[in-house]
């Protein structure tokens, strides 16, 4: 039986391997893709993103919990970490993360360490987002640190995307904010507890109507609700609710789960679930291209041709662009 | 007369005109970079990095300042933006920037949104540098927001990386720092007249020792000085100094300016300088390549074809890699 077959019959030991192989991009982990990618598709994934500081790793954790214990999912979790290109961190996170839940096989911790080109990272991610899906974990939380491409990266991953904020967090944030707001399904005010939480709160209201001209938002029994303007026409699409939560407590977290899955519902009905999960598995493909036309262009020009014409470049005597030229010349045309 | 032949005779006009070209990767941009990249190669690159919040952009400003009044150099700005990567926030910018430094055609400051890929930014970036370069400005900062990858494709891009923190920002900034510490040349802690500031120089510290474990590093005369450990060799290699500074106020910026300065004395005596300009001409090359690799295939697999195969992996019919198989099949082997 292979490992995939393992995996699909429910052996955790299965999963654990499977996940170390394509974390690692071995071709065991290729091929177990290829195998279980008909057994996917069915989880719900919901990206978690926000600059550091924001508590997000709590607030995933306690999502987590709550998933597993008010609702009896089968909740997995990656968190990825692109703020250590370099140094791993991994096994101290697991370990902080894994206390509150160790023990019960209905959940499922993995933390990763970025490698290499943030391409890279994100088809990693999508590779163990993929095992967990045909492993039957039908919620997927997919946690990114850090403010920029990041985001982007998570936002074509994931279904419903969250995006943190807490009060206080400095002068660039409102930048950030008009930014990732057009990745955010839900935003979260985490750390609702701390001064400057209405400035906050203020701050990406504002932002929001921007964003959303046609329509009032306003904070209603301490949600948000949505009301068309006078003279225009209900949109049917999502405007992006507000709420605020201090996870360290876990506050607020049913009513954000509540959130969670109305945007689920909103994306099925909508038919923006199968937009989704086309755009996702285009971008996926398009990295396995980019990074199998770079491979054969690797196999076919030797490493001290390659030397040479960086040579030439760092002598200033051709330009990268001839220096390209000169590369692929004759060699695909 | 060309552009780029306009632009080395001082044209400012020119300037503008080839930044825009380059930023909206034309033909022309890419002529003017070839024809330009001879007379590239001379200006000092410095990265500045860091979280949000840090105040990055306000010391930026001060640095440019410095340089230009103090030590009469020409100075470029390029401000990179990953943190809005669907909404440009550069004019405003510009204009927030501008304000000091107006009039002065020994200054120039250009603010770019995030467009496309990460790669896509860093090779723009690039471009606008070698421009910058070009045109006789001999320094040239390159500012980015946002933790995480762009810190480490400044790094590749800079010759002097400067990593700025901030007193409170929150739980997850220890995290950050082990990894972008191996990309910082120089570590700023800005607003040092803020409550906390010792809790952060004492972990920059800690963390610093844990890279650079055969030495003691200790803080003397406000400034870091290194001593090699007793029974230790003395390295040549550079150990990051850490630096406070209240950039508002303009407190620590000339300090700032002369370990800069110390660093580019050292990357040259050691041959570091070399080194650098031909692995961030490397990671031009190989972005181009990439980039020129895939344009090369879309042109050569049809639209329609392209949408059959992402179509038959939408429905669970083909996998990913297998479906990469299928596109590049005998088409490049």
């Amino acid at each position: 039986m292979s490992l995939a077959e393992q995996l699909l019959s429910g052996n955790r030991l299965a999963l654990t391997r499977l996940l170390t192989q394509v974390e690692n991009d071995t071709p065991e982990g290729r091929a177990a893709l290829t195998e279980l990618f008909p057994h996917t598709g069915k989880a719900h994934l919901i990206g978690v993103t926000g600059a550091p500081g924001t508590g997000k790793s709590s607030l995933v954790n306690r999502l987590a919990l709550h998933f597993r214990r008010q609702e009896e999912r089968r909740v997995a979790v990656v968190a990825v970490d692109p703020s250590s290109p370099f140094t791993g961190g991994a096994v101290l996170g697991d370990r902080v993360r894994m206390r509150d839940l160790s023990g019960d096989t209905g959940v499922f911790i993995r933390s990763m360490a970025s490698r290499g080109s943030l391409g890279g990272l994100a088809r990693t991610t999508a590779g163990l987002v993929q095992i967990f899906d045909a492993a039957g974990f039908d919620t997927i939380l997919i946690e990114t640190v850090g403010a920029g491409q990041a985001e982007v990266e998570v936002a074509r991953l994931a279904h419903t995307t969250l995006v943190i904020e807490a009060p206080g967090l400095g002068d660039d944030v409102q930048a950030i904010k008009a930014g990732i707001l057009e990745i955010a399904d839900i935003l979260v005010v985490n750390k609702a507890d701390r001064p400057g939480v209405e400035n906050t709160l203020k701050a990406l209201k504002s932002v929001l109507e921007l964003a959303h001209p046609v329509r009032h938002v306003f904070q209603h029994h301490g949600k948000l609700e949505v009301v068309a303007a006078a003279e225009e026409p209900v949109y049917s699409s999502w405007i992006p609710p507000i709420l605020k939560t201090v996870a360290t407590e876990g506050e607020g977290i049913s009513e954000l789960a509540d959130e969670i899955a109305r945007h689920a519902g909103y994306l099925r009905e909508s038919g923006d679930w199968a937009a989704r999960e086309r755009s996702r598995l285009g971008s996926e493909l398009d990295a396995l291209l980019r990074e199998t036309l770079v491979r054969r262009f690797r196999e076919q020009v030797s490493k001290s041709r390659y030397e040479d014409v960086l040579d030439k470049v760092f002598q200033r005597e051709l330009a990268p662009w001839e220096a390209v030229k000169m590369l692929l010349n004759g060699r695909f045309e």
